[in-house]
C-alpha cells in the first residue's frame, strides 16, 4: 500500500515529533514506513539544505532560494520518495510543495504561478495522497522553536526562525488558505501535548490507511 | 563603460587562462575589470558549485542539476554581475547561460525551452554584450584538461571531465550551433599557445571596447 503523506506547518508546530511518533506506531503495526524531510532527505539535498538554512546565507536572494528548494526537491523525489513508493511503502515527509507556496509565496510574496511551475518541474507531477497541516498561532510556534533551540543549545537559530512574527503569520495564513482549497489537506490542531496531537493525527490517518488498504 | 563579456567553451579550451590574461591587460590599460566564473563567483554560489562539480554527486539527477545551475546563477547575477555593471565595470565571466544550453541541453539532451525559461528566471533577463566561444575539438580539450589535472595533482577529475568524449563532442556542437544563431557570439580558434589565442581575443575585444567607449 504505497501512500505519500506530507506534514506541513510553521516552525515549532511539532512536525518532527509527530512524524517520529507516527512512524514508530505504524512500524509496530507491521507497515513499511519511510520518514524523510525537506529540504534534504538524501546526501545531495542535505548539502542544499545546509545552504538554505544556514544563517550565513543571509545574502541569499529570493529567486535563488526558490530554485534551491526546487533542486533539492527534484533530487529527493527521484532518489528517495518515488523508489519508496514503488516498493509499496508509506512515505512520511516533513514539508513538501505546500511549504514552498506558504513560505516563498505567502511569506516572501513571490509569484504563486512561478512557484507552481517550479514545483511541477521538481516533482515531475508527484502530489501527496494526504497532507496534515499542524496548525497553531505563529507566536506560539515560534516560542516553542526558540525554546527547543535553547534547550538543545542549538545557539544560532536558522534563517527562517530569524524571520519576523509578521512573516510567520503570513506563512500560517498561507497554509490555511492552501488547506481550504484542496481535498488532500486535513487541518490538525497542533496545540497541547505531543500525545494529544498524536491522537488527533491517528484519528485522521488510521481511517485513511484503512480505506486505502482495502 | 559597463560591459558584460562571457567566455564559453568545452573543458580544456583555455577559458580560465584567457580571462586572466585579458583581465590583466585591461587592468594595466586602466579599465575597471571584474573577473568571475560560473557556477560560483560568490560564497553561496560557490557552495552550489561544490555540489555540482563534486565526483561525489554522481547521483545528481538532471532536473536537480539544472535547477542548481539556475540557483547559483540567480545569486551570482544579483550579488556580483549587476552591481559591477552598475558601477560601470567590465565583467568577464567564465561560463554563463550558453553553458547550460550546451551542457544540459545538447550534452544531456534536456529540453531547450525549459532551459531557456530557467535561464530567463535566473538572469532576470540579463544577457551578455559579447560572448567569446573558445573553440577546439573535444578530444584535444579533454586531453588538455586531464593533463592539467595531472600536472596540478588534482587527482579526481570533476563530474564533467568524467563524461564521455561523445558527450563533450555534443557540447562542442551545441556551442557552435548557439554561436551561429546570435550576433553577440564570436568564435575564437582556441588551438595554439596561450599567447596566440590571447592575440586572437584581443583582435575581437579591442575593437569592441573601442566601439562601446565612444
Amino acid at each position: 500500500m504505497a501512500l505519500f503523506i506530507t506534514f506541513e506547518g510553521i516552525e515549532g508546530s511539532g512536525k518532527t515529533t509527530q512524524i517520529r511518533l507516527l512512524a514508530e506506531r505504524l512500524g509496530k503495526a507491521g507497515k513499511a514506513v519511510v520518514a524523510t524531510r525537506e529540504p534534504g532527505g538524501c546526501p545531495i539535498a542535505d548539502m542544499v539544505r545546509q545552504i538554505l538554512l544556514s544563517p550565513g546565507s543571509a545574502a541569499l536572494v529570493p529567486r535563488a532560494e526558490l530554485l534551491l528548494y526546487a533542486a533539492a526537491r527534484a533530487q529527493h523525489v527521484d532518489e528517495v520518495i518515488i523508489p519508496a513508493l514503488k516498493e509499496g511503502k508509506i512515505v512520511l515527509c516533513d514539508r513538501f510543495i505546500d511549504a514552498t507556496l506558504a513560505y516563498q509565496g505567502h511569506g516572501r510574496r513571490l509569484d504563486a504561478s512561478l512557484i507552481d511551475r517550479l514545483n511541477q518541474l521538481a516533482t515531475g507531477g508527484l502530489s501527496p495522497d494526504l497532507t496534515l497541516l499542524l496548525d497553531m498561532p505563529a507566536e506560539k510556534g515560534l516560542r516553542r522553536a526558540r525554546q527547543r533551540n535553547e534547550d538543545q543549545n542549538l545557539g544560532n537559530e536558522d534563517r527562517f526562525e530569524q524571520e519576523s512574527l509578521a512573516f510567520h503569520s503570513r506563512v500560517r495564513q498561507g497554509y490555511l488558505f492552501l488547506a481550504e482549497g484542496q481535498d488532500r489537506f486535513r487541518r490538525i490542531d497542533a496545540e497541547g501535548s505531543a500525545e494529544e496531537v498524536a491522537r488527533r493525527i491517528a484519528a485522521v490517518v488510521d481511517p485513511f490507511l484503512e480505506q486505502h488498504s482495502s
